[in-house]
């Protein structure tokens, strides 16, 4: 704990120390070699899988590492090409600064000697070798630093963006303890091996706000202009690179039976099994975390109100396919766990679970989805299956779905354990305890405003404002009334809720999956310059939306479901 | 509308226009004859179905009257006892000072002619005959006044005490056109028929909020120190007086099965069946309603914080009872109707419905109850069957069951259709629409602070102040966290949390039936003299109470679940 305080001290610090001196030339002027600098993930130890360490390393050092795949992406927001030259000149120029010439030269044999706190934890960086070991305690992603011992920083800095930022190679720059020698830079630098370069191509509308790993968000007038969004629109949630699935190879594996594993293709879940549609409403558990970010900064990507969207999901459904392997009511098993093909330089996939109850209920449509607004997934979205848990977080809607296992625990991963978690405002780094709070299945209540946009400016001949928007709830509770207001929440107003296109039938109770957009026409108040429009949601349940951001600010920033506000100006004749 | 605005109008002027000169001596001069008057009910038509109507009356007159029972009682409350005396003296000096000797004399059979809008509709009470055609579009209650039209007022003016106001009885004294003959006034007079008069004996230490029907709640320190709340001590909420249920001749008729209707005994319910316990809280909608009271008074009984108890509940399953008799999943029903032994007058009884997933679900837990802590249930607590619909509002949990209905439809009755449903605080009694919300069913996540209580003086010397209080939330959704606030919600403490004595496990995803208590150890802050103690719960699909009351105002005052304060004093030394 002491540790860790001392860490973010150190970084605050660095923030705030900008290290002018070391930026010596622009960006155009960075050696070619910046960019080619991680051979050793994909070729000299044979792919994904290359560190070879995955059975020895003890799950708990994977903790870390999956919290800074949001961690700091505030800071990055929007200045991930910039940092990433930045970092080149940055590296550069500290060795040339400190010590011009006196390191020792390493080999990387030598270096990967280095691999434990009782040997020394080296790495290296950009041909740099640095020995971290009093670092590892203060490494705000924990222990998953000890992944790279022995070995080059760079594919793991290339998953986790956040560390191109210049406070983190100044911090770097003081453990340096020697160069690796020329040959073994030369087959570091030997091939190009982003692990994005894979990734699709995506719609120029979408507002980035990581590129690695790719995540995104529609416009907001889009969300409102269609009860189902476009799958290019959808947003775009993804912790890893997006992997390449053959779909003729592609194999669910199903664990966790008393009768053994289960092995079925693509095939087999488009053909054994009935197919089941279902609208439902994603949403990301950072989505307008942006507002918390105003109160006070949280670590996670700076989401507007976008990072939801809805769609028709096609497949088989998870219930069907679990009778099929074998799974009977009365089963010993609590959880349900899914594991992605999308993995980490350590072969650690995604992962997350959902309740038992859930997964094999008849009114919980779980879906391993094959298909999304009636064409293949795409790959973004999980092609060639993911599971689709109508009314949860967006979290556990694994992606490129490679295993299913019935367990009595829940996921041991990362973004079950150690994140996606909500806490009280009064919990900081320092006192958080990840085992107090429960890991976020459903959602609560939450509304937006996408028309009109904070900031415009109305003209007061037109004499009414049209304030649209969307609101959902998690565990499948209805919608029942959206309130606007358009003076600050003096008075309300009740909206014209739009559910799916087919018609306007309420479905069955606790199985309104959908969300629904909604708009009122209101009349412009008079002598007003500013209108503060404000939106508030209630579900089937009767729960609303939270008055204000701060009360429910969290160290993550996750669940802010305040009433959305949106001022604008009013313009006279 | 426009006739209900005017009655309003008239019932406000009313309530400003204190008649003093009608009230011309003290309780103790009134005649004895003004406190027997309803024999027609018990006696001369046989019974509590006296009035022998029933079938001609369309169902759409019955939904004004229970609106009633709880309309109008925030005035009435406390106050019973000396308006029912008041109304007697008012009711006699109004002929006296308005009309004193020239008013024609009328027999019941004269007066029972008059019984429709055609033929005018008039009433007796206390040996006066109205004629109120004039009146029925006024009545706030609605078209349930008809039910009286040829008849005495007695009987209903009983079962709904808002009656016994100053300001009704004002109102009906202008309508005064006789006199009732002397002998049918005699034969109105024969015997007590007050309708509460067999309710059972309640511990003096409720606080009551209607003593007919009865409804009261326990001091709130009791709450709190009772994991298990006594069932005397557990909140009374009666919409009708209590019914005798002799438990040998007891049957439970369930209707809408294929095989047409079935009934069982109490003996069958007890022995047929597994005996299921389940722990669950029940709070009334309308906990809590007098803080919205103290925003804008609405219609309803002033609870305060303790319209919510926890019991251990025994009894068979509803979904056993169901498959035992004949239903199978797939029969065409939505909903499951409840019927009360508790009536009206015309043989009315106390209603609701829940949606049949609730009633059918392996995990809903719904019981016909035969016992409460251990013991029979008590007659105020629905002897000798109940519904218990655990996460559940409790306007659904109907007492004294008498019959089951598989429907289609919703239950028909006034406590489903036209109150128990929640409203934007936009909507007033002049734009409400009924059918626009849905019925309650589960209800928001809730808490409040039962220690320290308003308005008390702490000492300084004691360094801490203890919180405690209770939270829960609708729909088995378990209370995974509760946040304290000393200094108006600045800054936040996690209280500890407390489940049932047996331990501290989770139950399974969905089925935290019962209620947490709470309580918290905080620091006095230094140099203050009064303290703003708030708390707020969370719960497991991580929805937040509101901030603040007024943006959650609804007409009938329902859902009142705002953040809970308690203004303190801190002494110094």
């Amino acid at each position: 704990m002491l540790y860790l305080r001392h860490c973010r001290s150190l970084a605050r610090v660095c923030l705030y120390r900008t290290p002018r001196l070391l930026l010596q030339g622009p960006a155009s002027s960075l050696p070619e070699s910046a960019g080619a600098v991680c051979t050793r993930w994909q070729s000299s130890n044979g792919g994904q899988d290359g560190w070879g360490q995955r059975t020895k390393i003890p799950r708990w050092r994977h903790m870390g590492a999956g919290l800074l795949v949001g961690t700091g992406t505030v800071l990055a927001y929007g200045l991930y090409h910039r940092q990433v030259q930045q970092a080149s000149a940055t590296s550069k120029s500290i060795g040339s600064i400190e010590k011009p010439s006196d390191y020792p030269v390493y080999t990387q044999d030598e270096v990967a000697r280095h691999r434990t706190l009782t040997d020394g934890v080296w790495v290296t960086f950009k041909g740099a070798v640095y020995d971290i070991t009093d670092f590892v305690a203060l490494h705000p992603g924990g222990d998953k630093i000890l992944l790279a011992a022995g070995g080059a920083l760079e594919p793991f800095w290339s998953l986790y963006a956040v560390h191109n930022q210049e406070h983190v190679l100044e911090i770097l720059a003081e453990y340096k303890v020697g160069e690796l020698c020329p040959e073994d830079l030369k087959k570091q630098m030997g091939s190009s091996c982003d692990p994005y370069a894979g990734d699709p191509a995506r719609h120029p509308a979408l507002r980035v706000n990581s590129l690695k790993p790719y995540n995104a968000e529609p416009p907001t007038e889009i969300l409102s202009e269609n009860y189902i969004t476009p799958s290019a629109f959808f947003f775009k949630r993804n912790h890893l690179p997006v992997p390449k699935v053959d779909p003729k190879a592609y194999r669910l594996e199903i664990h966790g039976l008393p009768c053994g594993p289960v092995s079925l293709s693509l095939e087999d879940l488009k053909t054994k099994f009935p197919k089941h549609t279902v609208t439902a409403t994603l949403q990301c558990a950072g989505n307008r975390r942006s507002e918390m970010n105003q109160v006070k900064v949280v670590k996670g990507l700076n989401w507007g109100i976008a990072a939801i969207s809805n769609a028709n999901w096609g497949g088989a459904l998870l219930r069907d396919v679990l009778m099929h392997v074998g799974y009977r009511p009365g089963f010993p098993a609590r959880h349900v766990q899914f594991e992605g093909l999308d993995v980490d330089p350590v072969g650690t996939s995604y992962g997350a679970s959902i309740p038992l109850g859930k997964a094999v209920s008849e009114e919980g449509d779980v879906l391993l989805a094959y298909e999304m607004n009636g064409e293949d997934l795409p790959p973004d979205h999980g092609y060639p299956v993911r599971v689709v848990v109508p009314g949860t977080v967006g979290a556990r809607n694994v992606k490129w779905l490679g295993k299913i296992i019935l367990s009595e625990d829940e996921s041991p991963s990362h973004w079950q354990q150690n994140d996606y978690k909500g806490f009280s405002p009064g919990t900081d780094w320092d006192t958080v305890d990840f085992k107090a709070a429960p890991a976020i299945q459903e959602l609560p209540v939450q509304s937006a405003i996408t028309q009109p946009q904070e900031g415009i400016v109305l003209d007061r001949g037109l004499g009414t404002v049209t304030v649209k928007g969307y609101a959902w709830s998690g565990g499948g509770r209805e919608v029942v009334r959206v309130d606007v207001s358009v003076d600050g929440g003096q008075t309300w107003h009740v909206a014209k809720l739009r559910s799916g296109e087919e018609g306007d039938q309420s479905p069955p109770p606790g199985r309104a999956w959908a969300w629904k957009l909604w708009e009122l026409n209101v009349p412009l108040p008079p002598d007003v310059h500013e209108l503060v429009i404000i939106c508030k949601a209630v579900d089937s349940s009767y729960n609303v939306q939270p008055d204000t951001v701060t009360p429910i600010w969290n160290l993550r920033g996750v669940l802010s479901n305040a009433w959305h506000r949106v001022r604008v100006r009013v313009k006279e004749d």
